[in-house]
This record gives C-alpha cells, structure tokens and sequence, in this order.
C-alpha cells in the first residue's frame, strides 16, 4: 500500500535558504510567520493530511464521485467528514485576509501546507483549492456588499467556490463564450447558459456553493472583450446572511475521467439563474485572469505535490524489491539479490524525481514568495520586480512543473515494473492524476505562449532582464566557490542557451510570428531548466556555506550538493538541445499541406 | 467518436521503399509476398481491423474482462465472436509455417498487419499476439510429437497460447523462479506454482489453451542457468488430439490494471499440473528467449500502432475543433475562429507524432525483414548479418518503440485540450494502454541493458559496427544529392554523438560497470534517433528520387520530404543532449547514500 511522508525538513530548509522568509520579517503578514509558527503549520498541517486526507487518495480514485437524479453529487466515502475536520481545523484560512477571517499568514506558508494537501490527495485539494480562486477575485473585485456575504464563509470553508469559464464550444478562446448575463430591475442579473468542465461545481460537502462565472452582457462585443463575471449562488443568501431559495443552476452531469475521480467534474447548467456582476461590466477578462494566475500557481504545485508522492513511494519499492546484482558485483552476497537501488538506471529515475521535485518545490515557494512581495513589499519598486518575476514566471511554474510532474510520476510507475500498471499498488493513479494538469486552467501549450507572446514582450522585456540579472549576479558569486565553481559554469551555458534563444525570437519573430510560437514549448522547458537551476543554485551554496560553518545535518546538505550536481550533468544539457530545436524555427513545423497530416 | 484508418499507402511505400520487399523475392516465402498479395492482405486487413476489432476497442476497455468463482475467465462482449471471426478468416495464420497450416508469408508482410490489429485493439491483438510466442517457441524447441500435438491447432487460432515467466517474487532476475517441475515415470512433469500477469492467461475465446512455463526440476541450480521450459496445456490432448481431462492450472484472479482492460491478466496457480519438457532440461533460458525476442519486437510495434491510432484522431479533431486565430492573422476570416491547425505549438505536437510513427514503422518493418533474413536468407553472411542487426536493435524497437509511443499518444491528448481527459472521446484510453508496453517483456530499463551489457560487446562489437556501416554508407551517397545533403548532414552529426557514446562507454564501461549502467537509457535513445534518422533517410531518399523521376504521388512524396526535415531539425538535436548526459557518467547518478533519497 502506498504511504506519503510530508517532506517538512525539505520545506524548512528551502524557506530559510532560498526563500528567506526570516529576512522578509517587515512584510506585513511576515511577523506572523516566525519559525515556531512555521513549524507548527508544517508539522501539524503535514499530519493532518498524511493521517486525514490521504488515507482517502485510493478511496476517492475507486468511489468517484455519484451524481443524482435531482442533480445533486456525492462526494466518496470519508471525504465529507474529512472536510468537516478540514474546516474546524482551519488549514484552508492560513493565507486569508484576516478582515474576512483568515489567519493573515504569508502566502508562501499557506502555498508550502497546500503542497501537502495535494500530495496526500489532489482530488481532495481542490475542492477548497478551486475556492481560493473565487475567494482572489471577490477580494481584488468584489463590493463591499458581495465581500460580506460570500468571503467570511468562503474563507472559513463553509461555503464552497468555483470557476466557471469553459463552455462546449469555448475552451481557451473565452471570445466564443455564449452563456448570457441580462440585467434586472433590481441590479441583479439573469444568467443562462451550459458551462463544462467545472471542478468541484456540485459536491456535497458545503451548505452553498459560489459559483464565479464568465458571461456576456446584452450587446457586449463578439470577443473576449465582451466577457463580465458575476458570482452567482447555488443557494440564494437572504439579507440576514441565511440561506434562501435554490438558485437555478444546476448539475446537468458529472464527466467519467481519467483521474482526479475524487473530485466531481461538472457540467453547470444556468437557466435563469440569479447573478450579481463582479467589478465593470466587459471587464471580466481581468477579473478572470485573477484568479486563473492562482489557479496556475496552483495546478504547478500540483505537477510538484503528485510527483512528490509518486517519487516516495518508488524509493520504499526500490529499497524493499530484490532482483538481479549490482553491475560491480553482489552488495548482498547472502541475500539471493540486491534491491533495486543498486541498478544505475534505477538511481537515474529516481534521482532525477528528486532533482525536479527537490528543484520545482523550490521554484514554487519562491514563486509564491513573489506574490506576497508583489501586494505587500514596503516599496513600488520591490513590488514592481516581484510581479514582474511572478508574471514571467506563472506560465513556467505552471507548463514545467506539470510536464516534469507527469514525467516523475510515469517514471516512478516505471520503477515498479508489473506492479506500477496494477491499480492496488496505487502508482498508476498518480500518473492518472498528474495528466490532467498539464490541460487545465491553460494548456501548457497556452502557457508557453502566454510566455513568448505575453510575458516577454511586456514593458520592453523587463521581467526578463530582471531574470537574467538574479541569475548572472549569483552565478558571478557562485563561480568564485570551489564547491560550486563547476554547477555555475554549467548553468552558466544553460542561461547562455536561453538568452541566444531570446535573442532568436526577437530576430525572427516579428518576420514570421510563426516562428516563436513554433518554439514557444521548447522555450518554455528551457527557462525552467534555468529557473530551477537557479533553485538548485541557491541550495547548493547554502548548503556549501553551511558545511563550511558546521551548521546544519551534514548528511542532509551533502545529499543537496549530490543532487544538485546530477540536475547540472544529467538535467541541464537539454538546454542545448531546446535551443537548437528553437532556432530551427517555423518553416518544418507548418510546412505540410492541412490535407496530408492524414495520407492513408 | 474515435475512428481509425489503416494506414495502406504507407506501409506500401515502406515495403517498397525502405524495406525492399520485391528485391527479396529469392528468399523463402517471399515469392508469395506479390505486390497483389500484399495489397490483399493490407485491404483486407486493414477492413477487417477497422470494422471488426476498431468497434470493441472502448467496449473492452469498459467492461474488462470477469472472472467467475470457478476460476473462468469471461471476455468483453464482442471479443468472442470477433475472434471466431478473426480464425475463420485466417488473419493469424499468415506467416506461420506452412508444415503447420500457416500461410507460410514473410514475417515483414505479418508485421505490417499486426500493426494494424494492435492500431484497431491492443488489448484484442494481445490473445494471438502472445500465442504467436508460444508458437514460436515450439517451433524452434519442440520435439515432434509435441509439434504435431499442439501447432496446427494454435496456428489456426483454435487454440490459444501464453508464456508464463513472472512469479511474485520474480520479475527481470528468473533465477529466482520457485515454481517446480516433478519428472514422473511416464516422461512428463508435475508443475507446482504461481505465475502471474499471465497476458491471456485464462479467458473464453478457445477450448483450450497452451501455456509455456518456465520452472525449476529438482537439484536444478538456484541461478537462471536452472530453469528448464515446459508445455502445459489447460486442457490435456488425447492421443487421437481430442480434449481430454482439466489440467491442473487454475486462474486464481485478475488484475485490475491502469488499462489494457479488454485482456485478461492472470495469477495462474499451478497446483501439480502435467506439463512436458521443451527442448532440454536447465535450457529454458534460450527457449525463453525465442518467445520473448519475438514478443519484444511485437511490444515497439505496440508503441507505435497505438500512437498511430492517437494521431490520426488528434488530426481530426484539429482540424475540426475551432479555438482562437493564427499568429499571422485570421485564416478563415468567416469563422468565429480558426481551426487547431492553424497554431504552431499544436502543429509541432501533430509533426512529431507524424515523424515518429512513420518512422518507427519503417524501423519495425525493417526489423522484421531482418527477421526473415535471419532464417532464411540465402548465405551465411546475409543470416549473420541480419541476426546482427536485429539482436541489436530488438531492444531498441522496444524501448524506444515504447516510449515514443506513449509520448505521441500523451501528446495526441494534450490536442483535445480537457476533452482528452474525458474517457468518451478515447485518447485517455490509448495513453493508459500504450503505458503498459514501457513495462512488460522486460522494462525499458532492461532493454537499455540488453543494448549495452549485451549486445554491444557480443562478437566484439560486430552488430555495431555492422549498424555504424550502413548509416555511414547512406549517408554518403545523401550528402551527394542536393534534395538530401541538409538531412545526411543533421543525421550525421547525430552518428557522430553515437559513435562518440560508444566509444566513451568503451574507455569507461572497464572501469566501472556503473558508468554504462547509467547512460544506458540515454543511449538507447540515442541510438533509437540515429536508427530512426536511417528510416527517414531512406524515405527522403526514395522520395526526392521518385519525385525527379516523376513517379508516384507528388503531395505524398512532399509530405515525406516535409516530414524527414522535421525529424532533422526539431528532433535530432536530442542526440547531443544525451550525448552528454551519457558522458555524465555514473558519479552524480551513483553517490547519493541509500538512506538520503528520502529526506523528510
């Protein structure tokens, strides 16, 4: 049976060494999150999840979720009461503002437990997951009035919260959207439509579900200018803050999936359904993208949290299965094999499972990191760098952290041989379950050309010479240490790729725009190879600096340096390889004739 | 609706053009392989498939297979009477040996066919697809009594087969088999243990079915040089090949797997069976490896014919799905928005779907006229050097076979954006089915170490440089034409990388084992490129030739062309990354202490 076991000494050492978190002490929220505070989050939080929720992963993935004549979902056995204990325990307020009853703790802290949560049991996670969406835009958008009704049981959990975007002919283009917002007499407005694909859209588990949903105003433009949001109810709220009359949306179905079976997947039917507009009318795009850049972060975390538990549990397999000898000779004459660590192959895939979810576990909590110092830095200008970075870095975080999810998690399976394909060993799940982030909240292909079309560009390419400048500036320092001269100089040539490969684009795109969209995925992987080399970076010299001072668990930072030494020989040189694939453009790639991809 | 079309005009153009059928007609069987009677076989096949077996493929998946308390095995509705149908045509026969009833065709023109079946239903193709190992096995090993017994009526299909080689405790290393062989006074064996993931170990679709077991005869050594093959029908034969009594192999569960649905996985419990000794006592192994060298090459086809079918979908749907515009500006101007197609990042995932099916179809049709050529051509040299080639490439067509083929099918899913994860549209199937062939008749892992432990250095490196050879010699004569040199040039960088791996493993592999151990997968891939490079410079070749000669199809021809260029420019440049990855060496892959890959 599989287990999961909270990385916390991991989490405690990035947040120290490469967050900083004790350096960001005047931040406002920051003095909340001393080191004991810390502790007691990650310690505490990570036995709740590993003794609560994730007990529930296999269960969830078996049961599904049953949806009922009348409309109404079931969520799988245990995940109500879980919730229930979710809730009373408040780990889903620990980053909420504390106007509306969270906790007021950094960002980064809250992004570290949910690490976690998904680790133990996505499908679980993203019932309140999908929430914190909904909760970010009614907090940047809502009146004061809809903040008051919603957020305080929102935030507590008591209420439930969704994203309502797609619809049967509108995925990524929220221009195609159809569903309609007619105004009332009252202010409301009547909202009618089909939206697909709604995670945690019906669900048993909250009194009331608010639904935040994308429609279009009478007359609005034909395009994604023409969009508003409006948050509209399951249950209608009285005045007093009751529960009133069941709103008219509805659960038309549940999808049959290839994961995330735990959580329920919806088609939302709106016949008429009571709204209230959120923010300007035909502004809903920036409302939206609120909460889709959380989201994003979100889903990146969860390529991370499953990779995590996939990885885990391939090292307790490889440690206890005996079969075969060690190339150099039996390292266990007595025994009739060796385990499956003595394998080199072995030892590749599992090593570099740790050197993606050790690197992007980094990445991720110094992203979010960005999002505290985006809002709440003391200067414009510090805030101005930090939603830079998080802007360049969204679309990364999210399209490499799942691609390398799904890849630990499928090379994890691998290491199981037969029984990695067999359901009650519980790996196949995790590669079943890590597929889906690579499509939602944005494609990764959406993603790569949110990066080469979007992010690049914005003022004048100033998120990305930032970028260039943190890493230049520590590779400057790093290459003056012995211990990590050699990591340095072959991140060095990684940067060097990714910067010769922004110059390409820069060159050839405004020729053709063909050609960076044709490149766009490879660039995307190749400034995630660099980012994350940029974590790797910081924890070897940390570690390095920490030996030196005697500080620290000599085993463990002597692990970071090993690990970070296989990201810079086996990892890194697909940087070159990503370059030149870039560099030969657009010209092979749309080539062919429409009529000859299919020449049977 | 998923839909799938054989692809006739390739497989022709690859037999004519990369294979060289026609110029083999000196070679046993090949004077059966007409231009009309391989037309007839890939029409009519491909009919059959694509109407017969096609319309079970999700049918399967769905309802699996049902095992009944006696231990009976029911399939999916369909499979029985499309199977009857299956035997009544004769499709399984077609290169089966004629002394047996077989139609006694080249394996290459059975191989094209197979791709189609496994295209149409993997889990389907797999009940004749394991008999065919058995079959082989008696081939090559039985006496003529058991032949006569058990031949005909398995190469008709009226009779299944299995190969049992896993026990609980035993996967990759067979010296660990526990299950026992008794001799008894009348020549036979009781066979004593418990096998598992018995592909079509137990179903209804014949009367009886012939297993393969790998056991141990008592006193035999502890070691895999102990292990001796036996035949273990389910049914015992009369002297006059009526069915007689049960014998004693039972199918003591299924399992429940992450797909493959439509095939039955079995614990078989032999519980004193009578089985009979094939070949000789402690000979098992190289028994063994005549079913499984056969079912290894039928396992890349697996990767290849599944993301065939993954492709032709993911075609269909973008060029039918309609989602946002083209960089370079509306293309269907009348539309609300332009097709998938128009987007590079969704061309580049189609391109390279195309460049690797196409071209790990020629590799497997190639390979398997090496096959032929291995046993039937007419000098000593032609055999040796076609026994070369394919011992060296099996474990490439397996391993990167699969996993290219698991890539492609991933990468057809990421088209259909959410719709891909949703099991009614069918691409989430063809990802769970295609993940298996990575795992079973050996890992990829293993493969890796077939290649470079074994098939390197066997005959002092004679395949290799066998291979090294023939890429050297076409490329040579590519450089020349125009149409070809860019091609010729990218691929003989390519070479250049391979060659340079060999010869780092060369220098290094003495010193320390480990050293090959870790680049062994890498240089699987590596040589998959350069093997696979070979298949499309020959396609390139053959194209730009038949085009200046006005021959053939102009827009078929282009698309090749097109494709080659492709292959070269997005998809070679790997071969310096795992260049270097390989030359990495072991160091980084090897140091980490057991205990510190789990750092909680």
């Amino acid at each position: 049976m599989p287990s999961y076991t909270p990385p916390v000494r991991d989490v405690r050492f990035v947040l120290e060494q490469v967050v900083g978190l004790s350096a960001h002490a005047q931040v406002e929220g920051f003095a909340n999150a001393t080191p004991d505070t810390v502790d007691a989050v990650l310690e505490e939080g990570g036995r709740f999840v590993a003794e609560v929720l994730f007990p529930l992963n296999q269960v969830g993935d078996q049961h599904g979720c049953t949806r009922a004549e009348d409309g109404s979902v079931t969520t799988p056995p245990g995940f109500k009461e879980a919730y229930r204990q979710f809730v009373e325990s408040g780990w889903g307020t620990l980053a909420a503002p504390e106007a509306f009853g969270g906790q007021g703790m950094p960002h980064v802290v809250s992004t570290a437990f949910q690490e976690f949560m998904i680790s133990a049991n996505m499908a679980f996670a993203m019932y309140p997951g999908l929430a914190h969406g909904a909760i970010a835009a009614l907090v940047a958008k809502g009146n004061p009035e809809q903040q008051a009704t919603y957020l305080p049981k929102m935030v507590s959990g008591e209420w439930g919260g969704t994203m309502n975007l797609t619809e049967p002919q509108c995925g990524t283009d929220l221009g195609l959207i159809r569903t309609k917002a007619e105004p009332q007499a009252d202010g409301s407005y009547r909202i009618t439509g089909t939206k697909i694909f709604i995670s945690a859209g019906e669900h048993d588990l909250t009194d009331n579900i608010i639904h935040l949903v994308l429609a279009k105003t009478p007359g609005a433009p034909d395009s994604s200018r023409g969009i508003s949001l409006f948050v509209v109810p399951k249950v209608l709220v009285n005045a007093d803050g009751s529960l009133g009359a069941r709103n008219a949306v509805t659960c038309g179905s549940i999808e049959h999936k290839m994961g995330i079976h735990g959580n329920s997947t919806c088609v939302l039917n709106y016949d008429g359904a009571t709204g209230w507009l959120v923010g300007e009318e035909m502004k809903g795009l920036a409302a939206m993208f609120i909460m889709m850049n959380a989201a994003r972060l979100g889903v990146g975390l969860q390529g991370l949290a499953v990779a995590e538990t996939a990885y885990q549990n391939a090292v307790h397999y490889a440690r206890d299965r005996r079969q075969g000898r060690a190339l150099t000779g039996p390292a266990e004459p007595g025994e009739k094999a060796d385990t499956l660590m003595v394998h080199p192959d072995v030892r590749r895939m599992l090593m570099e499972a740790k050197a993606w979810t050790e690197g992007l576990r980094a990445l991720c909590l110094w992203g979010a990191l960005q999002v505290d110092l985006e809002h709440k830095a003391g200067t414009e200008v510090e805030r101005q760098m930090a939603g830079d970075l998080i802007g360049l870095l969204t679309p990364v975080i999210k399209g490499v952290g799942t691609d390398k999810g799904y890849e630990v998690a499928t090379n994890a399976q691998q290491v199981y041989g037969g029984h990695g394909y067999i359901q009650e060993w519980g790996m196949e799940q995790y590669v079943r379950d890590a597929r889906i982030a690579m499509i939602y909240e944005g494609t990764n292909g959406v993603q790569a050309m949110d990066l080469v079309g979007r992010k690049l560009a914005q003022n004048g390419g100033r998120a990305v010479q930032a970028f260039f400048q943190i890493v230049t500036e520590e590779l400057a320092l790093a290459k003056t240490v012995p211990s990590t001269a050699d990591f340095a100089a072959r991140l060095e040539r990684a940067l060097g790729d990714l910067q010769a490969a922004t110059m390409w684009f820069m060159a050839n795109g405004m020729k053709n725009p063909d050609h960076v969209g044709a490149g766009a995925v490879s660039y995307m992987h190749l400034m995630g190879l660099v980012a994350t080399g940029l974590m790797w970076l910081r924890m070897a010299t940390a570690a390095a600096r920490m030996q030196a001072a005697g500080e620290g668990d000599a085993a463990f930072l002597d692990a970071k340096l090993v690990t970070a030494r296989f990201f810079a020989e086996r990892i890194l040189p697909d940087a070159g390889a990503l370059r030149r694939k870039i560099e030969g453009g657009a010209d092979a790639v749309m080539a062919l004739p429409e009529s000859m991809f299919l020449a049977a």
